[in-house]
């Protein structure tokens, strides 16, 4: 798709120097949305970047389907009524919903709000499906539309007022059940995170930091080039507090009523930003191969006989596309140096690029996005040599970023050593006050306690109390 | 998912006797949707039901995208102004939209609608995507849920207040590349109306029923089992009515710059109620397999040995999913008759009984949904038996339809024929006033004329006079 204003042959800024020039330069050059709609804080999902949504979603539908997760679709509009059961969810997202009062040229006797994430949407009827403890686990999902009205500065896929989500719903009857279910959502993150190339810290948040309406929450924060972190996926217990708000309630074995345990499991398209991020380079993008919207670009390099060219080229793509494995060829008019520019600030994983040399020899030059490494493998080989190039680019993409991740954690015995933008670690001793206190000197964000127990023994950085609890500090986006 | 109020032995009511209680049931019982929603004309999408409609996309999608669409995201909500700037668009739609009016604690400056329909959201930045005619043709499309506020009756996929919708919208140079845009678009309905069985006529709207903006509307319309027709697809010729609102011009190869010529394709939901109240009959549902939301159902008659009978249950379950079939085994407690009828009443297309003859006999008792037909298979076939009776009843489902269709519309001479819930065809004077007479005296609505050219002489079945032109002449849903 044409645009006016793509400046094909300037040069990214650098992606550490500036970030956000960068990274606001890139997401749009590279056709992944286009930031001109007229509604601040909403832009338009352009087909390279749908793309790649897309196939975020399948292998999200793939991993939560496979553990008994059904998907549905639940209307965007909530009642004002339904909305105002829970109070701590409430006060949580009062200030960020958006409402419908007029259809048509009537006031609405009831105003409708734009669903900012669909609790409120989907428990008025949980207690219409689950009767008795047969209809439980309920287990459903949905990717869809929400919306919140952001003060703060919005970015492309980070902070947007209109977003696309995913969001899984679950009932059970016991608390214990609710946290099988919060161990199998880690699960699922950690798969999605190897085909994402995503590492991460799964940290139970702070109690002033937990999602409105929750028991506790779990966040997925993975590190940002800027040495800030950024929530990829938010995972929450709710106990019983939802289920006593909207009565949702099944008879148990004993014929008692009681009301189900609930979690719910969400990720917004903040992973598209986060993958631009941290694999992104100074030449753009680099996809891991296994979500990216093209994987293998052909570049025919024509000096003598055009047709023989684009034959061997199509002969090759058609080898890849029968093996599922998205292919193209730039048949375009460009010069070869403007195709490889093209093709890598696309991020595409895999080029193949095919001059008289490589007819003659029946061969094709293999060029990696992620380390830039060229060579020739025999035609014949071809899927098997793109296979094996996929699969080590998504583990060397995946160690390169889980090293970038592990080498910006500094542990800390007091406050005065966090001077630097990136992670840091130390003891803390449980106490609000003392918390935010934390939060307040640092000007950073308490991100929380590990999940999965860090064995600690040592001080508060900040009271000096004894403590056995470990914290994660760091500024976030 | 269970539900309260299934009415799981209760037999449906007859479809013809009573078509609207029938089809209200039916959806509900099969679980395509949920109608307990608390806001007016807002369904949940079901499991089963978001599957056929996720299938119906896939189908829409591969046939879109290989004639060379591409899928885009637009947001949601549009201002005002951008809504306001072609006059008949408005016009059709201003009392059918809903408002924005308020965000969080603050009034909106400007009042954001919820699209009923994308042109306003797109067309603002179609002239930032189209510069020269390098550009076009332009062809995108996005899968979305779009909002109308219908003042009529509201029923579920067919008159929603939400609802799931297809929209293509292109670009082109000239009327004629438009012209060929069109037949395109009626090519694809014609091959997806192959996937879903369902026949329709292809008919050029009169001016006063065209789509608001359109230059000339194409609808495609089925017979329902009311004798009615429903509306399952527009396809619209816009020439350079919204182009020139929003200024979406280009620069020809002389440097000259025009405005573009557009097209739209839209689809809705409605095609999943039309599935359903087409094929289905008194036993429940009949989906086409190849849209089916699963395609098999295997199920265990276990008498003895029930470890046995599941072994082989799964072992034919791997074989049809390892070929990209969707099957699924009832391992539930109910007996087979119950088994039977759930089935039946959800419209799976082929069911395989397995008890301990067809063990022994290393067979499946194959039983076909829409005929009934029952017949043994040999276990090591039965790939290819299913794909067999799947081909056949997607042809004789189309050809069934087809005869329904066909059979029930009747050529008239004169408007007093007109007496039954059909669809009629006569001459028509192509005046509007007269036409609108036809509408009045009879309670109908004059469909429109054959997109393809119908040999007609005659009179016009009001007036009298001469004329070439046919039109077909029914009540809608």
């Amino acid at each position: 798709m044409g645009k006016k204003g793509d400046k094909k042959n300037e040069k990214n800024g650098k992606k550490y120097e500036d970030f956000n020039q960068w990274y606001n330069e890139i997401v749009e050059e590279a056709g992944l949305c286009d930031k001109r709609y007229p509604v601040k804080g909403m832009n338009i999902w352009t087909p390279y970047g749908w793309k790649l949504m897309q196939n975020i979603d399948r292998e999200t539908r793939r991993l939560v389907n496979n553990t008994g997760h059904q998907e549905v679709k639940f209307p965007l509009l909530v009642p004002q009524k339904e909305f105002e059961k829970e109070a701590d969810h409430i006060a949580g997202f009062e200030d960020e919903v958006y409402w419908v009062t007029r259809a048509g040229r009537n006031e609405l006797d009831i105003p409708l709000l734009l669903r900012p994430t669909s609790e409120t949407a989907m428990y008025p009827v949980f207690d219409l499906w689950v009767r008795s403890h047969a209809d439980l686990p309920l287990k459903i999902y949905q990717m869809v539309n929400v919306f919140r009205y952001e003060t703060k500065q919005t970015k492309a896929f980070m902070r947007m007022r209109e977003f696309h989500f995913f969001e899984a719903h679950t009932c059970h009857a016991t608390e214990e059940g609710a946290e099988t279910q919060i161990e199998e959502d880690l699960e699922i993150m950690k798969e999605l995170s190897k085909k994402i190339c995503m590492p991460y810290l799964a940290l139970v948040r702070t109690d002033w930091d937990k999602f409105p309406g929750a028991e506790y929450t779990v966040g997925a924060d993975t590190l940002m080039p800027t040495g800030r972190t950024l929530q990829m996926a938010g995972i929450h217990q709710y106990k019983t507090n939802f289920s006593e708000a909207y009565d949702i309630t099944f008879e148990d074995e004993d014929g008692n009523h009681k009301h189900v345990h609930q979690t719910t499991y969400g990720m917004a398209e903040r992973l598209v930003g986060a993958i631009a991020a941290i694999h992104g380079d100074d030449k753009g993008l680099v996809f891991p191969p296994e979500v990216a919207p093209i994987q293998v670009r052909i570049i025919p390099i024509i000096y003598g006989d055009e047709e023989k060219v684009l034959t061997y080229c199509e002969n090759i793509k058609e080898k890849l596309e029968q093996n599922d494995i998205d292919a193209e060829i730039d048949d375009s008019d460009e010069r070869p140096g403007s195709k490889f520019y093209d093709a890598e600030m696309k991020g595409i994983p895999v080029r193949l690029d095919i001059g008289s040399d490589e007819i003659e020899e029946k061969t094709a030059t293999l060029v990696r996005r992620d380390t830039g490494d060229k060579r020739t493998v025999e035609k014949e080989n071809i899927l098997e040599e793109v296979r094996i190039t996929f699969e080590d680019m998504q583990k060397a993409m995946f160690e390169r970023a889980q090293k970038e991740l592990e080498d910006n954690i500094e542990d800390i015995d007091e406050l005065s050593e966090i001077d630097e933008e990136k992670i840091y670690r130390g003891g803390w001793c449980e106490e609000e006050s003392c918390g935010k206190e934390i939060e307040d000197i640092t000007g950073r964000d308490i991100l929380g306690t590990p999940y999965e127990d860090e064995k600690f023994e040592g001080e508060c950085i900040n009271c000096g109390d004894k403590t056995r609890t470990l914290v994660y500090i760091s500024k976030t986006h």
